[in-house]
């Protein structure tokens, strides 16, 4: 039993694994080198055995960094988004390339808000505008329409050097941050928006762990807890593990169109309250994964909560043009916030979030986004800004795409008519599979699934099988997942278990995006279904 | 005493401050709302005042987030590259614009290797070549050289629906991670290099945290460890505060070009045993803001005293092609590694880092950036996986630009000749402004300067007179903070104080980088000269 402390090094690999388990034998947990020469001296001991190990052997028995010595925190972070279901997905993609015989021809990776890899063509304008910042040799080609010259002009001049390969200043290029200003000022009906109180990001989860990383404090009882939606996207429970956090679970209602509930929240506070520092409640609206637009009296029946119970709000409103529902509407949080009048508008403390990932433009690898913060406390926005000057700047080319987003042609402009024509396209695109998705898979036995009123997925509920469930423990799996796993073995079609973004205890669900184009989309439904009832037949 | 517990709203600002003072009276540190509301009971208590002033009147007096309620560790970051000196030009610069008189016209931001702002032309194929990923209509223009259009081809083809819009793997496209492994195996001779253990990066900075941030636990006296060299690139400082990790200093050796000593890091390592758990060195190669380029009789030893000492390397090697003098030459950590043979190469655990910020590019706004892992632990590995997979992935333009850096045009392809001409003008360039700045520089009293061997900075020390010290204290400004004000202030030329990156006690010194044109760069020469003989005068 003293072989990992005599040993030299032959073998290292068995002998690390057998230094873990030592190490979980005495008490698991992190293994430091100290610990480990304890452990040795230890079993050294009494043995006869004390000084024939050195304490340069000790130290080379493992790496530095191991499961066991490594930060406890991030082994906490999950993120089912792009989890093992997606690891099989991309494997499964790599069989198929090699040849591999499978009851499909292509997977199709409806896992992820990702609408160019789902076929979704780029906004033309944009692509120009950032052709001609790339090279701007090409400002000289008349091939080009001359509000995207204007634009990219203008960008250019606002950078170092006029390239935008130089650093810009880390809160953002100054006069994109005036146009987002802008942009929020006419979204909002004119309530004004600040330019200092914009910070460019790199897509809006930079900016959403950078503001919660200035709330995360305080030490056990005083732990800073962050109020999250169930379900939620799991950059949040991603975020809070770690910096070490408190997650504080609110339920959406699923009964009711995963509403938010005011009664809900209290219930989640309170409890909450017993353990940790409720501090900053966060909401994502439009709805990931579960699709809902917040109604304008929810919005402002929250905005009082957060004021009464002293909670700094983020709203994650990335999804803002995203809404397709009869009767549904986007309200900003800060409109409504400024609606109720100054005993909130200069009291509650707000960040919201937006993002040139999602929407009409989809332009996810570009990196671009954005955070406002409202009564942000004037000391702590000069520790914002130097925490984000450690990063030096977010990505040039996104900032210069959201600077087109919030400033898009203009009636006037020789590219309107396309620009428009585009940006219909997808979003009417977008609210025909909204209705679809819901339609046919409420036919389905088994699902069930509240409308898409916004965003990009689609949150149902599916009914499995006890024997499904036992099968699935069986396999150390959750039912969900196993369902997942199965369909995408099956039928080629990569979903995220509902577990990966939580659900109430004994519920089963999954997110799929919307954003396959209409006939694709059919099939994919299709396709759920026919393994649907084939998976409850089987199990049943 | 007690206004700050029976106040309502008016005036909340000033109230605010006081309720800072009351809880900095009372143990200050971190005040959450239930050590102030605490903290009011108790002065209303024994005052006949209890049960006048509710809850809720508690809860409002001070926002959510304050200097006082926010993370420590947040608040003890520090980034001196971007810091108040910065600031300070900025404003500067905006009064010039405003038409405000000054002893200058312009501001000479020579704080920051940020080579476009400073006029450097980007590579025109690089440019092409993104030009065309951003709109690929373009690849039908024949404008364009054929190897551009290739690349641009070969890029898209392995994007998600063929565009850079589309989220690529968190871990980076995996075409461009070959062409990064093929790229180092080539530097290093045909040391083998494998994509797995490649992961592309939002800059260098990113993948240097994501690194710490696993590295970094344990509480106390197991609290990790850091060791960076003085003068240090303040990314680490502010990375390891942000972290609470505990930073471990090692001194370069100024009169030795600024060379690492191993008998300096034993001592170091040996101090902090004493009080936190040692556990990484990082080394900066060549050198920031030091611009010393290592032996590689040292980089033997270094490894030799990490392997030792159970030490996980870090080897940040973004100025890699950024070395100038005579008889000096890039080694890669790796490279040497490998060399020492297997005793060294399979136990070794290092994370090399390389950036498209700097070299002959200079493309900062881009953020890209790789590292490679040399004996990650798989375990370790697939928890790096995860970490990354939260943020979703690097920017892709970034990642493209990375590809043309790492696999620019060969012999054969028509953009060679025109690359090979920009790059080398680049580079020369850079090596007569390093000679050119040690030059100047020693003949100017009181100024003595290392070589600038690599990189693309020179970290003079300043004699300052013993009045201009006892000044700056009179001023709360450490002296040669006051000496770059000044500067700043008469003469227009932002440097970076020395004290922003550590320097031994007593010394003086500033960061300024050797990227302005050789023109502007005389002139920024002969200015600090002039303003040093005066300096000196005035406190003489």
């Amino acid at each position: 039993d003293n072989k990992i402390c005599s040993m030299t090094r032959p073998n290292r690999k068995r002998q690390r694994a057998k230094a873990g388990q030592h190490g979980a034998a005495l008490g698991g947990g992190i293994q430091t080198p100290r610990v480990q020469r304890l452990v040795c001296q230890l079993k050294l001991k009494g043995k006869g055995l004390e000084g024939k190990a050195n304490t340069e052997t000790f130290l080379t028995i493992s790496p530095v960094l191991t499961l066991d010595s490594m930060n406890p925190n991030v082994k906490r972070v999950e993120y089912a988004v792009r989890g093992p279901i997606v690891q099989r997905a991309v494997q499964i993609e790599k069989e198929l390339k090699e040849g591999a015989k499978k009851p499909f021809t292509e997977v199709i990776k409806a896992n992820i808000g990702d609408a160019h890899a789902m076929g979704q063509k780029p906004i033309t304008f944009f692509r120009q505008v950032l052709a001609l910042c790339s090279y701007p040799a090409l400002l000289e080609d008349s091939k080009f329409p001359e509000d995207a010259k204007q634009r990219a002009r203008r960008i250019l001049e606002a950078c170092g050097g006029h390239s935008i390969g130089a650093y810009s200043a880390s809160q953002g290029i100054e006069c994109i941050r005036q146009d987002v200003a802008r942009y929020i000022e006419k979204r909002d009906g004119g309530i004004p928006s600040n330019p200092d109180n914009i910070y460019l990001s790199t897509g809006a989860s930079d900016a959403i762990v950078t503001i919660l990383k200035l709330l995360v404090c305080g030490e056990g009882r005083d732990r800073t807890g962050v109020m999250i939606s169930i379900p939620q996207y799991p950059l949040y429970s991603a975020a809070l593990a770690d910096l070490g956090a408190v997650q504080i679970n609110y339920y959406l209602d699923e009964d009711n169109c995963w509403s938010l509930n005011i009664t809900e929240l209290r219930r989640a506070l309170s409890a909450a309250r017993e353990h940790c520092n409720p501090r900053v409640l966060c909401i994502i609206n439009p709805g990931n994964p579960t699709g809902q637009v917040q109604s304008r009296q929810c919005i402002e029946d929250v905005i009082r909560f957060a004021k009464e119970e002293h909670l700094f709000l983020m709203a994650d409103e990335v999804y803002q043009d995203n809404v397709y529902a009869e009767g549904c509407q986007f309200h900003s949080f800060k409109k409504v916030l400024f609606e109720m009048g100054p005993e909130y508008s200069n009291t509650v403390e707000m960040a919201s979030f937006h993002s040139t990932s999602k929407c009409y433009m989809g332009e996810c690898g570009f990196r671009g986004g954005y955070m406002e913060v409202i009564n942000l406390d004037p000391e702590v926005k000069a520790q914002l800004i130097k925490l984000v000057s450690v990063r030096l700047c977010p990505p040039v080319p996104g900032q210069a795409l959201l600077d087109l987003v919030v400033n898009p042609p203009q009636p006037d402009e020789p590219s309107y008519a396309t620009f428009m024509k585009e940006r219909t396209a997808v979003l009417s695109a977008l609210a025909e599979k909204a209705r679809l998705t819901e339609q046919i898979f409420n036919t389905v036995p088994g699902i069930t699934c509240n409308p898409v009123q916004g965003a990009m997925y689609t949150f149902p509920r599916i009914t499995l099988p006890q024997k499904a469930i036992d099968k699935a423990k069986e396999l150390g799996l959750v039912p969900d997942m196993f369902y997942c796993m199965r369909l995408l073995d099956e039928e080629g079609i990569c979903l995220v278990p509902g577990s990966g973004f939580g659900q109430r205890e004994g519920t089963y669900h999954f997110r799929m995006t919307i954003l396959p184009p209409t006939e694709k989309l059919k099939v994919v439904l299709q396709k759920i279904r026919e393994f649907q009832l084939r998976f409850t037949q089987e199990f049943s």
